[in-house]
């Protein structure tokens, strides 16, 4: 099963690298990390770089699509060549997937006109403008097109994800492998659950975190 | 505030990339990967390098050391200058932390004797005997000294760390930028919780997983 994530300058690690540890797990797994530039990938802080040893071309018929988001604009930091990799991917892929605000890569790409999806709290607008019906909840499935919420989102979406591609107990044997048994110091990972004040502040300004999906 | 996140061959991905993505929005953070040898440093599974961009020389005092852990003999994987630079780097830190078996090339290091300490669970008998006493919690703060259990645990330690370095608000901003609000598809992350017949699976062979931390 070839599994192939893109990248693009200016991604989000842990969008890739969470559903990465997951989905690399399954056997006979083969993940790939693609981009239009194959070579070094800069993450959207500036502070690390991952290689993109595979060109788009490596690749044109992988089972699984994933898709990391970003801040600012996306689409454009992926570029039309990945949009147009994205489309043909997608007419052979088993599954197409997104984190965070890669949903709004795969809507520029057209691939959710009309679909459930979710993205990033705080760009679900922007999903809905893109011709998406945005869905608040952590994973969405609309028939093969997967997409999760925001960055952490992707851990959770590839655990259900290995559960439909190899059964529920290779995704419990995963999960109990990278020990996710979560245990977040606060319970403030949504807006729906986060103090008033925090959400607020994340909104306006905050450290680096208003810039995650500003446009 | 300078955070080093030491780097070497076969280390896993998201026992770094988790802590990274939290740490790196501290106000006021830098976050260097850093590796013996600078360069490309290859995961566990070989699917996917990382960049090392400094060499341990480059940041010899940093405030917050994390170490992720890795399959097989991490402290050989790590390899003596980088023993040597952790022990030299804890002296000034204020922060000294690991995640998963990262705690065994802190141990080997000799910077966990007599230390309350956690690893990934399959490691627990190991780091005791390196010395440490293991506890089994997720998160374990003994002194400046922080480590995490097995792999996705890095996100939990690094909030709870977020909180002690900037104060609550500013951890939970960051939580929620993330949206780190957890929804695995099963509880079966930890032994005490998945089933029996999973717990036997990953101890003698599951996908990739046994590999973890066998030595």
């Amino acid at each position: 099963m070839n599994i192939a994530i893109l990248l693009y300058e200016r991604f989000t690690a842990l969008d890739a690298i969470g559903p990465y540890e997951v989905l690399s797990r399954l056997p006979g797994a083969s993940v790939a990390f693609l981009a239009a530039q194959p070579g070094p990938v800069r993450t959207d802080n500036g502070c690390l770089t991952v290689l993109a040893e595979h060109s788009l071309q490596d690749m044109p018929q992988p089972d699984v699509v994933l898709v990391p988001g970003g801040p600012g604009d996306v689409a454009e930091h992926a570029g039309p060549a990945a949009l147009d990799w994205l489309r043909e991917a997608h007419r052979t892929s088993t599954w197409t997937t997104s984190v965070c605000t890669g949903s709004l890569i795969l809507a520029a790409a057209g691939l959710l006109d009309g679909r459930r999806a979710t993205s990033h709290w705080l760009a679900m607008e922007e999903l809905r403008r893109l011709g998406a019906q945005p869905v608040s909840e952590r994973v969405v499935f609309d028939g093969k097109v997967v997409t999760a919420a925001g960055v952490s989102a992707g851990i959770d979406m590839a655990l259900a994800l290995a559960a439909r591609i190899a059964g529920d107990t290779v995704a419990q044997a995963i999960q109990l492998g990278i020990e996710y048994d979560p245990q977040p110091p606060f319970d403030a990972g949504s807006p729906r659950k986060a103090p008033a004040e925090v959400v607020e502040l994340v909104r306006s300004r905050s450290p680096r975190v208003q810039e995650e999906v500003a446009r």
